[in-house]
């Protein structure tokens, strides 16, 4: 390293040893934390279309080569996208409420909403409803077999309202949304890799009171920050464990011993000042074994309904590798080896090895050895992805750059080696969060793309107002030199992705009559008397009437039906068509009533028929040439007098 | 004409002919009616790249050419895209609930959805949190001055609660609601193009009783359709007018003096039957100036606070025009001149003269008149785009096509001359809805850009489970032959869309501390004494507390507040920060609370502090390298035993 490099990298180092109250002032004067680094870059001509690249286009009829799983931030939806073309190619409503299908309405998707609230949420939400409006979707993940992906679910967090859900994709719906008791929020998310998932692991961010009852408030030595381990089968927390310090991101091993979060707050503190006041951090690591010993045999206090173990300093189920500063992304390399921590206020990456952790556990080196590597990569390292031919690729928010390196370079200029690890850097548009490679996060990492998540927008697109979107960058990375291809504006907030390859997600395009998601609308039918596949016809029972009719385009099963005012309703709509893509729907006038009906799915809301009248319903699911006279009247007669 | 065409032509119009009961049959048997005519086309490989073609693809940090403002169907919101690279760049909530911008939640947007309610579904929505939190959003529209669009706003309605709203274009945010009282759903929406903006002209598609309070129910004489227009400055309804039949699309001429709907329900049917049992329905035509004296003079009646008029047969009003058979989209031509009203169930596209509705109404001609072209297109024409060159272009649903032809051969063929009116047919794949040219609208159409909206995408992406995306086609019209060059696929729905040159929209990108948007908080801080800009404090006022806090990256004016138990709070965020794109948010974790505070802007939120404990709060719009830390403390002391 030249003199001239050592004294630059002393500078940034400086810098980002800011104290808080320092950093909190750049922030208070207009943004100018990154905003003066950002406007003082120079601008890397776009390389796309350069001889030999992989381009973006995607021709008309031509499909994509990957699905891109995208977290949507606070819209609280998943977002399935195409690679390269980067086109979004469905929402799926998880922890938002949707407009379009219902999601939050009909009864279906509420069982899912509600079943798995904690009871101090679900007395909280008894008079709003019943349900949460909105979620911070960060994480989504997609469960492994042996290391890759198998095609099964996908699982993601939310940060807003402390759940986890998932995404069944073979039909492309939310099936399950638990929400954690004792911890308060989840970050960090990510998935046993081997032998399979298997566990999902949920970091809790934000120490609280244990329970969290308002016995104790401003007393913040009595809050404590917990891991969980969830069962990913069946939905349920497997364990807890309580943890010195915070959680941010976390990642899992490729030999299923271990899973390690990020910790940015060590200092237990409350505010920024205090938050930001220690050079160093941690890396928390937890020992599965150990932990499902400690389970077996007891060692845990009961919290909530699940079991809680103590994993603070001192306990054999966690270690903590010091790590500076304020880290965030954690990242695992296809090589089943090494473990990249992002140092966000230091310009470091920490690389660990896995291979060292059985000796770390048992106390036989101390945690610091099990850093083999700490490049200076430039300002604010985010996340990490990888090549899978030994390459990390890490984001640097402050420096709006993407910067490829190499592992073994990095290990050999630890070791004192006059070689530098650092092979390209490139430009983004702007301030990037997490990245992601093609198949990155799995043993078959391909090289091909990497994407780029940007926080900012700026200047890249036709100005949308006060608001601007986000910019999801497409990266060719297949040569030695990192190309940009591709500018993607995204609603808020692209944050989290996972590119998987075409060939492992497999679903299907009509539903089967026997699927658990509308089991319950069966089951009533069956109690009714109703073939839901021919009859529809009204059924009251009391002051509840429940109304079945078929959907076959164009016509609804029933053109007509009558109700009393107050009765409570539920309407059971079967879409008789099994053509791929004839999806129907439920919407009545001024009534707020509106549901998707894909083919051979029942779906079914339920609604107090308050306002007496004559109330069209339609079809909203453009279905047929006469898609417009799809229709039908309900009528509801007035109370009497 | 040939003989071979002659009957292919006939053929078609026997298929076309079918009964009711008969269509329906073909939908009973698995959406027969378009499945299997579009498995027997042949498909056109894609012509994209063609040399001389323009191009979809917009480079990395360049710039689209012109906004398109699309609708969304049943998601009901407001989604912008560029073209033509047909990327959304933003998401503008208006009938839907947004978890990421808290649309619904903050008291600010709960003005705008509640204020404009009519009194009936005001009590109705009392139990249910106050408003509709769904919508379903057809029709986009960019308000004129002169004939072409001026910038100022965007209108469009939601079919399924009966809402029109506005969305101002310096924002994008919309800034009006209005529920129409008296008609039931709001399906056509069109503005007036001259001297400007002016009525929105708006369709009630479905009849039912006046008043609608369940006194008739099941007597579908005594149902009624209503044709609104709306004073786009004041968002206030200037008059109602009933109508025979009822009403689908609207479109207004470039004289300011006729607005004019299509009508597929002529047979005042309640059943598919009955709406499809006419060969022939018609245009009702609404002469503006007649009915500003109608309403001078006093000749209506005050129903639901608006005057309304009577335009039934024999009215002074309007004027009916046959037209064969279920008619759908109607359009006016570039040329002030000439309407294209789309057949739907007729192969044909009948063309009106503007110029002979003066006649018309002075009953100097008869309706049929009127009409100067009727070319048979093919199968199920819905809308017709313009190039502003004469020619012509008609989305054929069933066909999955769209058609190519000239307005002046079209004249010329309904006169007897032996030319050939279609030039070119292009696959579109599958099943076109609406379609839009490159300012197409207006007068200044430049014939560069088509997008075809088409409902079923089925084999033309990834597959993403039983729900597809539909797919919006961008067609190059520059040339003689249409020529496709990319498939963007949407979700629900994209239904309608208005292409707008970028030089037409000016928005800004930092608030103006002004802005009527949030003028109620301001005025409330300055009852409290409160300075938003520089003041963080907490006002008690009895069990109302108002919580004032500033934001500026990385910091909330306050890291952390106490309440009671019990206590309603409004949290009131200020975001300090004037660099353009540097948008905060405030999250409540486990609160259910979530809003959006773009640069310069206040944003509130209103709450019962139900739940007592520790609740952290966070920014949810990344904003600066240590937004993971811009966080507080909300306390909710338990309320006193």
């Amino acid at each position: 390293m030249s003199d001239n490099e050592t004294t630059k990298r002393a500078g940034r180092r400086a810098l980002l040893g800011t104290t808080a109250a320092a950093a909190a002032g750049a922030g208070l004067a207009g943004g100018a934390g990154f905003g003066g680094i950002r406007t003082a870059q120079a601008q890397t001509p776009p390389r796309a279309g350069a001889a030999g690249r992989q381009r973006a286009e995607v021709a008309p009829g031509e499909l994509d080569e990957y699905y891109v799983f995208f977290s949507s931030g606070q819209s609280g939806e998943m977002r399935i996208v195409g690679l390269p073309s980067m086109r979004e190619l469905m929402r799926v409503p998880v922890f938002n409420r949707c407009s379009a299908t219902g999601w939050g309405q009909t009864n279906e998707s509420l069982k899912v909403l509600t079943e798995g609230l904690t009871p101090e949420s679900r007395a909280f939400l008894k008079n709003r409803g019943g349900t949460f409006l909105n979620g911070d979707l960060h994480h989504p993940h997609i469960s492994f077999t042996d290391g890759t992906y198998d095609g099964r679910y996908a699982f993601m967090n939310d940060k807003a309202n402390t759940r986890v859900a998932r995404v069944r994709l073979d039909v492309m719906k939310c099936d399950k949304i638990i929400q954690l008791p004792n911890q308060h929020t989840v970050h960090g998310l990510r998935l046993q890799k081997y032998p399979r998932t298997g566990y999902v692991f949920c970091n809790g961010e934000d120490g609280v009171p244990l329970p969290n009852d308002g016995k104790i408030l401003d007393a913040p030595k009595e809050y404590y920050s917990i891991f969980t381990a969830i069962d990913g089968d069946t939905m349920k927390v497997a364990w807890q464990i309580i943890v010195d310090g915070n959680l941010d991101n976390v990642d899992a091993d490729y030999q299923g011993k271990y899973a390690f979060s990020t910790c940015y707050n060590s200092e237990g503190g409350v505010t920024l000042a205090e938050m930001t006041s220690n050079e160093q951090d941690w890396v928390t690591i937890f020992n599965l074994k150990r932990i499902e010993e400690g389970v077996a045999k007891g060692d845990f206090k009961t919290m909530g309904g699940v079991p809680v173990l103590d994993g603070r300093h001192g306990s054999p189920y966690t270690r903590y590798v010091p790590i500076s500063n304020n880290p965030h992304g954690i990242n695992t390399a296809p090589d089943g080896i090494h473990v990249c921590v992002n140092g966000k206020l230091s310009p470091t990456v920490s690389v660990l090895d896995v291979r060292m952790f059985d000796q770390l556990f048992d106390d036989k080196i101390k945690p610091r050895d099990v850093v083999v590597a700490e490049p200076e990569l430039g300002l604010g390292p985010l996340h990490t992805a990888y090549d899978g031919k030994g390459n990390a690729y890490t984001t640097l928010f402050i420096d709006s750059q993407v910067c490829k390196w190499n592992i073994d370079l990095a290990k050999r200029a630890f070791k004192g080696e006059k070689v530098e690890p650092i092979i390209d850097k490139l430009d983004v548009h702007y301030q990037p969060g997490h990245n992601h490679s093609s198949m990155g996060q799995t043993k078959e990492a391909d090289g091909k793309w990497l994407i780029s998540l940007n926080k900012f927008s700026k200047d890249r697109f036709l100005n949308v107002g006060p608001l601007k979107p986000e910019n999801d960058q497409l990266i060719d990375i297949s040569g030695d030199k990192m190309a940009l291809v591709h500018d993607g504006p995204s609603f808020a907030e692209p944050h989290d992705a996972t590119i998987v390859h075409s060939s492992k997600i497999n679903p299907v395009s009509v539903w089967d009559r026997a699927d658990p998601m509308f089991a319950d609308a069966v089951q009533q039918a069956k109690a009714d008397g109703v073939d839901l596949e021919a009859d529809s016809k009204v059924i009251r029972d009391g002051n509840k009437v429940r109304v079945y009719m078929t959907s076959a385009a164009p016509v609804f099963g029933l053109e007509q039906f009558t109700v009393k005012q107050g009765d409570e309703v539920t309407v059971y709509v079967t879409n008789l068509d099994s053509v791929e893509d004839l999806t129907h729907g439920f919407c009545v006038v001024n009534y707020g009533i509106a549901m998707e009906v894909a083919p051979q799915a029942t779906a079914s809301v339920t609604f107090t028929a308050d306002q007496p009248g004559v109330f069209w319903y339609y079809c909203q699911w453009f279905c047929h040439a006469m898609h417009m006279e799809m229709k039908g009247r309900m009528l509801v007669e007035p109370r009497s007098v």
